[in-house]
């Protein structure tokens, strides 16, 4: 297992899903940075279950900060949140113990840990970790926002419907900060509602696709050849639950376009160089140029479902059919958003730390 | 700048575009590991100009191999791999010294670099410095292809024009490693090099999307949270000059998919499990488990093309036309799968030498 | 900060001496290693004050393990030890505030912290945060054992006053791992006992030295030229408070031989090398020959103590008088030698899980 | 193998004392560093064998740098330096293939590598392979000394003989890199240099202790718990052949001192705080506090020696005798100085781009 990402901040997360409490520790966070917990809070929230489109679990997430905070400023020490987990049903589990449920880790656990994994609501490999990576990510987004980064998630689309495409990124970050259901077209949002509560009525789910925005980052970041911005955010982004498919920029959108069409021009405007588009989403040869990063992520549908499904026995070596019992969620990409931006902002403070050093986003940077 | 990959294999890359020689250093390959010098050269070949579809100039490749290779294996000390630059034309690159090229890293590489770097034909982030990787990655193909696991990368779409879909993984695997142009369907290819060809006519160029297959790898392999199969490929493979996305799987057409077409179903064979279907491209919860793995890589359009484009006068401060001469190629799809089937091999050496120790790939693992 | 160390198996640590708990996180530890909570706290208990040989300050220790380990065993996915504090008197510390203590990391901490680190107590950088490492390392010490691979360390001196040298490694390390003052010659202890009690009464401390084996690991471990047994050891050994020297076999005794008293001859023995002498510690060009693994760690003395000494007040600018109140230890080597076990046993499954898989200390191994 | 050192700051090796060159990459220097190639030749000469006491083997070390330098800067790229072996006699060596050296890593790495390793003249494991680190070690000593920190090194002992303390630190690491020969009292130079005369006419060698002060260090460097200043020196320093200990300050000494002795008061002068004492070294906490960096490495009798040895024959299994024929060092103390100086500049480095970011060593800086 590798549950520590990151060089110069690095992130380090632990738990289960049925276990005492999940967490995470972020180590490398220069110090003065202000913590409101509030804000954690806040995000907490936009990661929780929303009424019939998503599942029946619920959890406070009533986090507390072991270490590396005081007087309500981070350290430079480690910090340490602690989820404790409150509404597990681990019954719902044992009868599925040696049935792997198609989609999901069971099975790749299984083979990879020998059986021993905790395998009670997908163990370590649960959703329900990714509380600690919000939380954990939002004072990286309080670092950034401090330095005048700020980033954004809207839910480009999801079964099948679209979402209105960014325009004032600036503005729009800030507004989706602040909506539980991710779109920057409300009623394009009703419709992908109703489209999760059908999918959860035909005992199914849906997928989608997550676009995010960073503003605010200077030109200069980014290592390669292999810590590009688009190597380290996607190594990232590879591990929020149900993420398949990461781009920047117009992404798959290039296979088609000419390199006249697709090169952004270059063209200066009160000193400060900016490019006339951004199909490159920000980043040219791996490095921000200052403009807004762009990318996209394709997420999966959720793969619990109620709908019966094959599978194999491991205990008996057969195959066996499946039906999940328990409470899961029709969709997660309205959940995943906060995943995401915790995790880009997680990302980006690495870069940023390996440039500028470990002070830089403190107080004193 | 951070040009080593990998933890357990890993490798560096060093050279400049005009600078005496570009080359590779991989450490962590296991002893005894036979290394064929004429599958490196083979491995180049494929990624080397082809006629009137690429650049005019002609670099021969005559790689030497500095250490780590003794009587024809490894020694499990580090392979450093040396490539001479011959045909260096810097005189077409003074003139656009201070002239950042669109969708190039000229401007990005001046910002972080202060002005030091070596610009000259790109420097450092020049394609041609792909030609190390292809090397490096030749050797981490054959300690792969002696466990049994094989790589075939074929162009998806070039242009707007479809290759067929994989259909005999096996079989494909092994005849896209000897065509020139990695197509399944020669028609289909023979459509996308016209269409390159009719780009170049226009001073322009095109992109397109690469697929790749991994056959053979075992169920287990990938060190989640972080270091998934995605997040360490993906990482990666955005390394590689103009990918501007990477899926897997089912990738972005998971969005309007439901869970009950998304999720494979898994069925025991023989004794071995196995999926129905293989829409998430061999991997479940980060780790493999044990189908072929599938990726798609969006490749962008060349950036140098040779009608007029607007610029910014890094010197003067000022907006500026400019028109790029030398030689240059109307499309890299074609050229870039050699460095796809490369650095994947890499990246997966890496997981592989995790999880089963650093001798595993070799003579006595 | 760098609080994580290791590459395949990797300790992150984080607390503060007067926060609500300090705490680790093991990751990559394999699956299937039996865990004993008792073994933790007898371990534990071997760090704890001693009576009038250390300070007054008491902590139950009282450890929860939060994640990775299931019925008993490890699961494979990351384990969080957490251990609360309880016994805290912040208000020792407030007079302190400003008047860095010689010795201590107060002023490096000032400085590169700029006033924002948690100083209660030495905040981060108190010893108390050992009681993780040595937790953290129980598990370390239990897996490497269950391998045949057993760690003893003893006070080869502490104020002036020598130990009996190792004779039996495998019998010594067995019985000092039951010993709360760990020397192999009791009479010896006894007076170190007293000259500790004789420095406490003259509000003074002392130092000393601790000598460690390593009985049982194979032979071909360690990876040069950088993660050579020696590098890899030190690195970690450095980070336990008072250590400011490391040596591998003969150390610096080696000063004054020459090589033909210093190499050890090789010789074989029911099919196995071994060499006659040990003077190099068990350790050849950075990697394990079979032999023992034989090193000392110089252990300052506490640097807390009760006479009067010059500092400069940080707040004023100016030179000031400090008298440390506050409860501290006359000498730590009798209980730094439990967090030089726990160290050395974690940095032992990093490069053994480097060497052979990640699995290869587990159950399955 | 892992031949890549550092995290902001990366240095990798390769070569064989045998093959056709050898040398080492530098990655993640600032772009703007001076590139002096008399400096690196003035160093490479430090290493260089010396008459009668040192190996006859005769490398004129013409390096070249193929890489990240341009019009005499660094780029910011990685820098490639290559150093060509010319003087290899490797029939020498055929005699002793399963022969291993008693005191060398011919048997480990036998063990290590099963056989495939190139054991010519030791191969990877050669002192052949510092040549590299020195050059690349000395690029980092320039990129210090153009920030005001300078590195020198002496023999505090050799043989039994004591060298003059060091007195004026800035003075004499000045004065020191420009002695072949590195004593600050030269009548115990030649001393020295007669033992090691002595030990060669007796086939024999001697050993020795290096002591390194480093001035000029801002306070506030190191990244604990585990990226300590010693942590990080002592892993790179038990890189270089023969190190078997090193310590900071009073380093051993320690042991028979009171705190009140150990303990070095704190005063402040010209608003600088500074150490009545360094008796640690210059680190507290693992933290630079602003006072020179001191420590001492001990330095093994070079292995190779010509009296006959007792070792194993591993084709056949059985006891056998060897006698060492082939060109050898009496002492190596008086060449591994400059590896310690360029090792340690290696290091420092790494810290400060960690601390400040990653141009702070740069031109821009």
């Amino acid at each position: 297992m590798r549950n520590t990402f990151g060089s110069s901040v690095q992130v380090t997360l632990f738990g289960e899903s049925h276990g005492t409490a999940i967490g995470a520790v972020v180590d490398g966070m220069a110090p003065g940075i202000r913590v409101d917990e509030e804000h954690i809070r806040a995000r907490l929230a936009l990661r929780r279950p929303q009424g019939s489109i998503s599942t029946a679990r619920k959890e406070p997430d009533a986090f507390s900060i072991v270490s590396g905070v005081y007087n309500g400023f981070t350290t430079g020490a480690p910090i340490c949140i602690l989820i404790p987990n409150t509404d597990t049903k681990s019954a719902d589990y044992e009868a599925m113990r040696y049935l792997p449920r198609p989609g999901h880790a069971d099975y790749t656990a299984y083979v990879k840990y020998s059986g021993f994994e905790d395998h009670r609501g997908g163990g370590h490999f649960s959703g329900r970790i990714t509380a600690a990576l919000v939380a954990a990510g939002s004072i990286a987004q309080d670092a950034l926002a401090q330095k005048g980064v700020s980033i954004g998630t809207h839910i480009q689309s999801c079964a099948g419907i679209s979402d209105a495409p960014f325009r004032d990124l600036e503005k729009e970050t800030e507004l989706l900060s602040k909506k539980a259901f991710a779109v920057i077209d409300d009623e394009a949002g009703e419709r992908m509602k109703a489209a999760i509560e059908s999918a959860r009525a035909d005992l199914d789910s849906v997928g989608g696709v997550l676009q995010t925005a960073v503003v605010g980052l200077p030109a200069g970041v980014g290592e390669p050849w292999f810590d590009t911005v688009e190597g380290v955010l996607s190594h990232a982004l590879f591990s929020v639950p149900g993420v398949k498919g990461v781009s920047f920029g117009a992404g798959f959108g290039f296979a088609d376009m000419r390199g006249s069409e697709a090169n952004d021009a270059f063209y200066t405007e009160n000193g400060t160089v900016k490019t006339k588009t951004n199909n490159n989403g920000g980043v040219n040869g791996g490095i921000t140029n200052g403009m807004p990063i762009l990318f996209s992520c394709a997420v999966k549908p959720t793969p619990s479902i109620g709908v019966p499904q094959q599978t194999v026995d491991m205990a008996k070596g057969e195959n066996a059919q499946l039906i999940i019992h328990g409470r899961h969620d029709p969709a997660i990409i309205h959940r995943a958003r906060a995943v995401v931006d915790g995790v880009t902002a997680l990302a980006l403070c690495d870069l940023l730390a390996l440039r500028y050093g470990a002070d830089w986003l403190g107080g004193e940077g």
